[in-house]
């Protein structure tokens, strides 16, 4: 585990950006990706990681797509943090995502901080970090590195495409441009396009790190700076909207924070403040500042239905591919209708889909918690998928 | 209208918080505002609009009590941006408060900063501004300054208190610990105490401020210096709060700015970013960042059944005080549901209570919009009430 100076806070991203403990796929500059923002981005690294074996013949992959914060680190210690992977309720062994039976991948995305190409990665042109000369970045643009590295692993055909999120955006985006190779498909907690609240809620975000004069026009690496206290208000914000009313109630309510009266002062008088602000702390340790601008502008950016003449049926024309939509009763970001209005797409092309609102109090950030309704839904699905696409039980080889 | 230079915005509010463009009432050293802080405030200064005309009997006053980032500029031109007073949907001639038949009163809550005692207000202990030196404001506090006010202008007895969100909270602590002197009372879009999440996105605007180096521990004004951009985040936070997801997307959707296409930049490309934006910059052209915390914090602090040992049916012990209370039903800041438990505690009191849950899609802001129901509500509450009150059909004088 890196060593982590709070002073130097995003600057461990730095690192983790051009030297990554991760798996790493270089590739060289004449294989650019091509973006939408019209760039032939090059030389591309992806930093990713694996979990368990890819049978002989290449039919076990599972891609787990990560969402807005997350990163590589699905079921390991994560480097920076020394905490646990963020999905280690789903992966792992014996888990609905099982490393035993399948061979799962998970790559930092494009514009992420955690050694894929990014804000924070060298510029080779420049020698230093891209920052704002970083092309803007689209979810589609993700999902064609993640063919990419796909495609150097030699596998022709994904058994599944799972994510929450931001990740479930990209799973929506890997069935539209590549159906032929998605076998299955489980898009949680996700919409086929951002709304005007959300868009808003990100450029609060936005602002909130552009209005910190540390971040200094998104050169802060070079000058030695660190936007902490913008990028720590854009997560607080952020934050509130990932939990419901009613979680916020049960586990805070006007709780005060390890005293019996208010202080009438502005300290953290209550345990809701304290944990926002250790949220917001804890953040900036982990993230890069830009990357949170790239990635924000990418959801917000995302509308899959506009890229087919504003059909959202016809991104899934004819599509051969299984889809298990799951949403959450209380996620108020990425509501239930969001989820309905892909089952209807999908519908309309006869496509195979199953669709569960799983009720809890939960929010968006349910499909990052123990949520069993979710770990049996995905669990369930996952397995006569499997079985649809003659997977063997056993773990092969 | 005083001119606004946008370099100097905030410094209006200085201006405005030791010379209003108001009505103002100055408190003598020797009669001090008793606060729930511990504190005695001295000198106080109380600034205040009213409009019609007091009867012979002092019968026929209204107070209005306004929320956050209102002000006493109910139905009059307002001083700083020249625009129409926040409330003229609802007060005025021939309006549900209607100025030809009854006295009108909205004063500056305390802690604002359009004139009465804030932390822009100079301290004359010091001759600077009081900024973080300013005691904690309760919404207690308010009402215990709006009585002084009420007082001094002879008035035993208020016909009637009104307000929406904050100053709904005003409504419900005046007929809490003053019964007597409220015949009636219409509390909006508020809540008896605030909710975990409403707690959390007010900490994010004090956090966005207190972010702001231009904040500099409350000292700007001194230090020549003003929290614009940390201000603004705030206000764009909040803003979104006010507004309900169905009318975002009904308004602005994703449409874009003056444009055809996205630009894969960080400008504002949607409207919705573009409008946020514009409602950050002209707020802290009319309004001060310390008074935005000490009345977020005011909002955090109350819970009107806290000083009843817990029970809200307490403090409304016995009340005669008629009540009408008034919910939306796209209000998710103050849901029906905390409307619901005001009423509930009235009831168990049985108190004579009306209850309107109004259906529109305009969010929390729809108290301060054209809505039909809400000012035909209103009105007919208000008109029964003068009946009941023994209040003259025509205007006296």
């Amino acid at each position: 585990m890196t060593e982590i100076d709070p002073l130097k806070a995003g600057h461990a991203a730095r690192r983790e950006a051009d030297a990554p403990h991760s798996l790493v796929l270089r590739l060289p500059a004449d294989r650019p990706l091509m973006m939408d923002a019209g760039v032939a981005l090059a030389p591309l690294t992806i930093a990713y990681q694996t979990y368990g074996t890819l049978n002989a013949d290449k039919t076990n992959a599972i891609l787990v797509c990560h969402a807005l914060t997350g990163d590589q680190h699905v079921a390991n210690t994560h480097p920076l943090t020394g905490k646990p992977g963020w999905w280690e309720i789903m992966v792992g062994p014996g888990k609905p995502i099982d490393t035993d039976r399948y061979f799962v991948i998970c790559s930092n995305v494009l514009g992420g901080c955690l050694g894929t190409t990014g804000p924070a990665t060298t510029n080779p042109a420049t020698g230093m970090p891209y920052g704002l000369d970083m092309p803007m970045v689209t979810i589609r643009d993700m999902v064609r590195a993640q063919a990419l590295l796909v495609d150097q692993l030699g596998i022709g055909k994904l058994f599944c495409v799972i994510g929450g999120s931001m990740g479930g955006m990209q799973v929506l985006q890997w069935a539209a441009i590549y159906p032929e190779r998605v076998f299955c498909a489980i898009p949680i907690a996700t919409a086929p396009r951002h709304s005007s609240q959300n868009i808003a809620f990100n450029e609060v975000g936005r602002q909130a790190v552009m209005a910190d004069p540390e971040w200094a026009g998104g050169r802060y690496f070079e000058l030695g700076k660190s936007p902490t206290k913008g990028l720590a208000v854009a997560r607080m914000a952020a934050h509130i909207t990932y939990l419901s009313d009613e979680a916020l109630h049960r586990k805070f309510g006007r709780k005060l924070q390890n005293k019996t009266a208010p202080t009438f002062s502005f300290d953290a008088d209550f345990q809701i403040e304290s944990y926002l602000r250790h949220q917001g702390s804890t953040f900036v340790e982990r993230f890069d500042a830009n990357t949170y601008l790239y990635l924000t502008r990418a959801m917000d950016y995302f509308d899959l239905a506009e890229d087919y003449d504003g059909s959202l049926a016809r991104a899934f024309k004819d599509t051969k591919t299984r889809f298990c939509i799951v949403s959450f009763t209380s996620d108020w970001l990425f509501p239930t209708s969001a989820s309905r209005s892909i089952v209807h797409a999908l519908n309309a092309n006869s496509a195979s889909v199953s669709f569960v609102e799983i009720d809890t109090d939960k929010g968006h950030d349910a499909f990052l918690l123990d949520v069993p309704d979710m770990l049996a839904t995905t669990s369930g699905f996952i397995e006569s998928s499997a079985r649809a696409f003659g997977l063997k039980e056993a773990k092969s080889a």
